[in-house]
């Protein structure tokens, strides 16, 4: 079969062998917001014609492909969903020969009933939990980092944290940004920012931070990002782990951020095992194994 | 004498008689980052020149003026400062005829030892507590929100957090403002914001309720920037206030703010008196009553 993992900014696919390894993979800088006059079907077919030439017809997409401003929508499906859930309710697209299906987001509602949800991690967890015994804490930091629980293969609950959209309009839109010069994203001054992160007064109260440290000669401009970024992460992961100290959070992700929440998770109690950016794709094929197929 | 709240974007000044009063007063949008090629003197010399030419010749400049960015820099004065500390700290600016001055901002530490200053909110602070005991706490909401500890007249500690300012740049530049529509900034949703904050998971997950919210269907557009405003200044009092419940705390700054802040400090077991913005006028007349005029 074939897997794509088609978002906001990027397009991954993998051609999936029956034994669910990876025989071929594909990356373009086609995510839904880079395809004009919602040409998905010219796109898909310009990324993957080759490998449906050479035969194969079950393709899954998975992401925000599924949602309003993708190809078609696929609703959200409420918690507890795993993958005999979800392939039940994948959403087929008209597409030439192939059988062409899209993976629907999942909705939760947290612990005080307020609305959750997410479109694409759901199969990322999957792929990770269901290769470590199916039960478990997982986090995908990013843009909007999701912290997701597993029970019993399925996906139980979920909660989102704005930690890297934050972070990015703090940095390009107010005071604090205009006294940041590049420098490097983790060591010492990140985990100073995690370490405040746990101090009393609360968040927007510890970002002013890292403009007054900077007033005050105590905190270089190069290392005012990372500063702000320890404390952001540091506020998400403290939030994330109350309660549960001492547990394992399977962390999916880039290399470079799953190496800082590694450092933020250890500095608040948890223990964080790291997975790469193909977890995708193992979901892809375990949710394709449920699905049926003509 | 003259009294000046110079800011950042406005310039208020006070002509003030000798018991206090305010004779006179003028209002412009000539904030420090209005003022083109540093005439800050002929701005000055533009908005005063009819209190001069009656006869004054005192003149007391508080805020931004007296930064890096303004006029000149008057260095920040550490804590406990009143005014007598504030009025020997003053710094002289040659302008005509008149005697001009500069009122220092304040810095201080945080309990962690985190860095912090002001300037201009000293005045006000002072304005309204040495006419309500000399001892209390105060909050100016605002880009930058002030909560500041007078004991004895004097300013003896104080935090910042960034509400406004984030508020801004998270409502203009991330995915919560797209689904934003103008609507009433108090309220019902303002208030459920407040309530939010209270609960478990943290400012960064709690603000994309704003949006999961909407997408769900039980938060309106016209709605959502009053939820996301509640949430932000809810989490600001709550850990301003937190181990001070049951104290009053005296809001400073203008109506339409200082009534969301009550509404937030009573939700959070405070007790709110709300200030008008004529504090810099009166906190002007009691540094300059401290001051040494030729």
């Amino acid at each position: 079969m074939i897997g794509v993992d088609w978002g906001t900014t990027s397009f991954r696919a993998f051609r999936i062998a029956a034994d669910g390894s990876i025989r071929d993979r594909r990356t373009a800088l086609r995510g839904i917001l880079n395809i004009q006059n919602s040409k998905f079907a010219d796109s898909l077919r310009e990324e993957i014609g080759p490998w449906l030439a050479a035969g194969e017809s079950h393709v899954l997409l998975s992401g925000m492909i599924g949602s309003r401003q993708g190809w078609k929508e696929a609703p959200y499906l409420p918690c507890p969903a795993g993958a005999p859930e979800i392939a039940a309710a994948l959403v087929e697209i008209e597409f030439d020969w192939a059988q062409v299906k899209l993976v629907p987001g999942l909705s939760a509602t947290d612990e005080a009933g307020v609305a959750e949800v997410m479109r694409g991690e759901e199969t990322q967890v999957l792929g990770v939990l269901t290769a470590m015994g199916g039960s478990g804490l997982a986090c995908l930091p990013g843009t909007h980092s999701k912290w997701t629980r597993v029970e019993g293969n399925r996906i139980v609950g979920f909660t989102t944290h704005m930690t890297g959209e934050a972070f990015g309009a703090l940095r390009g839109h107010t005071i604090l940004g205009r006294m940041m010069r590049e420098g490097p994203a983790d060591g010492a001054p990140f985990d100073a920012g995690v370490r405040r992160s746990g101090d009393p007064g609360g968040l927007l109260h510890h970002i002013f931070g890292a403009r007054a440290e900077v007033l005050a000669g105590r905190l270089a401009e190069t290392d005012a990002a990372a500063y702000l970024s320890g404390i952001l992460i540091g506020h998400e992961v403290r939030a994330a782990l109350d309660g549960r100290q001492g547990e394992v959070v399977h962390v999916i992700g880039s290399p470079d951020l799953t190496m800082l929440y590694a450092r933020a998770i250890s500095a608040h109690g948890g223990f964080a095992e790291r997975h790469d950016g193909e977890a995708a794709a193992r979901g892809l094929a375990w949710i394709g194994e449920h699905a049926t197929w003509r």
